[in-house]
């Protein structure tokens, strides 16, 4: 039994959604899983105690980010990146691969690996798949992502072509190198918008025989339509046995249509990003907290929300908090989203297993206004 | 019996200092106190839950930038301040005297009040002492101030005078404009660095025969020693048994030096300002966390502290959030410095009890470096 691996509970007999429990070497937790993102070692104005009162069950880090600073040397130094955040349920590492192709110009592709500059000091650094693994085993999460291309959108069907199957070089060097058994290696399907190069990269994949699977390079700005059909052809490919993580997205129709897609797991910077911006999230589509309307609006965030910030403080308050520049209302709001998904993950998950997924999805998605 | 007055459990028989219990209606805290300053009705980073576990048991909030934003009227209407931020003890609100005069060219002081400009928006504003009380009614602490002008650093003796007889005629202006019984108003001693002024200031507001006194315009500028003169000369004349309140000091050494001359209360920014520029307070003095020795050192802050961020985050972690920006390091470090602050107050009350106080000042003043 590899030490991290899904036990389906429950699948929907109309749509792809299935509820299951991710097992981990921290714990069980309950799948469709939304993990919230804490890319330096910190998810963003919160203490790992508010992530639980929020219902954090695994949260992602960023390869690239603490490779630079403080340096994967440092965390391992420290007793890993559980100890040296003072997390003990379960963390993802990303592979460094997302963040090193944003970097545009920046950065050179090889097929040893890719050469960049920091971001932070200009220097010159590279990643390949037996480093980006190495670091990750450095760092210690519990899951770790094979190294990869997100190919950007556009992309011609030569190049998309070439890079997937460059991904899936990578891959193979990836499982080759790594060296920790208490880690699980997931790899990344790419493949572009082309349906049978995402076809052909999770076939690869699923030989590999991989404890889990992350479906990269969507939600990068292609038509959502596009993405769902992209989606559908890599989990019709994946084994349905293995759990299924796709990755940068948490808008809620989004992860609904994900789910109804077959996937497991998903993250997403949005809800905390929102959250920074002054923007609460709620089952009615989002409220503008900054704006003049909620000057003397008494009532908390979302009426029957459960969390601290609405148990505790009116709009009126966290509006002020926002116009002053108060970091507590940062705080507020970033609380708040990640409780509102981490419910509505529970609500889609137990709408699958009362077997009720399909009238859920239709309910929500033509109420949802964003 | 006033609804703010202080009990005198204990006095050194060889310095000024006193160890009591400041009676509030949300209950008696142990003096000497110092109250942490939540300027616009937050302490910078924290949540009222973080800073009872700092310690904390009454905070001061600010006339000045709660009448501009979100104006008294808003607190009035969510119940008051203490409901309004969800703070369940202790509330002082200061009497916007201290910010107004902080405006400079931009306010203009007559006998009437000061007509100003607001920071904000440039809008013309006025504070009166009838105007100012009024506002911290509507805003609701337990203990408000009386109006008052802090005078600047160096001031002439002909200015301090006029301006002395003023304030204590605004003081005058507000015990007749309070209308509220369940507010403890307490008068604002000044006469600049002048110890006769100090003294006929204090005489003055004495014989108001107010619940409380603060001692304003000290720590502008002028040498401590002259600051020490002062308050020994103001605190000689105030009614033994009415609590006494230096405003805006804070460091441990001021601290120290205050009780020894009879001071009870205390506040001030200090802690938590620096708490945001990536320093520490400890009983060995301050820790510069950006520091690059506290790279790989995973230690706590300081070792023996019971507080959350010394329970569970090494020196190194706090460094690497500091150096990437995330506002976590700052809640970690403001939590630290008030819990410092109010756990030195509790050591410091408790020397007075035990009738060790002239001991602990002097091993405290040699060994204290900043």
């Amino acid at each position: 039994m590899p030490s991290v691996y899904i036990e389906i509970v429950k699948e929907c007999p109309v749509t792809g959604a299935r509820a299951g429990i991710l097992h981990t070497p921290r714990g069980g937790f309950p799948t469709p899983l939304f993990m919230p993102v804490g890319t330096r070692a910190a998810v963003k104005t919160l203490s790992p105690e508010e992530l639980k009162e929020a219902g954090a069950e695994v949260i992602l880090a960023n390869t690239y980010h603490l490779f630079l600073r403080p340096g994967e040397g440092t965390v391992e130094n420290a007793g890993g990146l559980h100890r040296f955040m003072n997390w003990d349920r379960g963390i993802l590492t990303d592979s460094g691969g997302f963040q090193v192709f944003s970097l545009g110009a920046l950065r050179k592709i090889t097929e040893e690996g890719v050469a960049f500059r920091s971001h932070i000091d200009g220097s010159r650094q590279a990643l390949t798949p037996e480093g980006a693994t190495k670091i990750q085993e450095a760092l210690g999460a519990d899951i770790i992502m094979a190294f990869d291309e997100c190919i950007p959108y556009p992309a011609d069907y030569a190049y998309a072509l070439s890079s997937t199957e460059r991904t899936g070089r990578w891959a193979l060097r990836c499982v080759k190198a790594k060296t920790r058994g208490d880690q699980a290696l997931f790899a990344i399907v790419q493949g572009g918008v082309y349906n049978d190069l995402r076809r052909m990269s999770a076939e690869y994949m699923a030989a590999l025989d991989l404890p889990g699977y992350g479906i990269g390079g969507l939600s990068v700005g292609e038509p959502k339509g596009v993405m769902y059909e992209m989606l559908g052809a890599v989990t019709g490919c994946l084994p349905k046995e293995k759990p299924r993580y796709l990755m940068g997205v948490g808008t809620p129709d989004c992860l609904v249509e994900g789910v109804a897609l077959g996937v497991d797991m998903f993250d997403c910077v949005f809800p905390t990003r929102v959250a920074r911006n002054g923007t609460a999230m709620t089952y009615r589509g989002r409220l503008p907290l900054r704006n003049a309307c909620y000057a003397e609006d008494f009532l908390p965030i979302e009426e029957g929300c459960g969390c601290y910030a609405c148990r505790s403080y009116s709009r009126a308050y966290i509006r002020h908090l926002l116009k002053t520049g108060e970091i507590f209302a940062l705080r507020l709001l970033s609380l708040h989203n990640l409780y509102f998904i981490a419910r509505f993950m529970r609500d889609v998950r137990s709408a699958i297993i009362k077997g009720d997924f399909p009238n859920f999805r239709k309910n929500f998605l033509e109420n949802w206004q964003y």
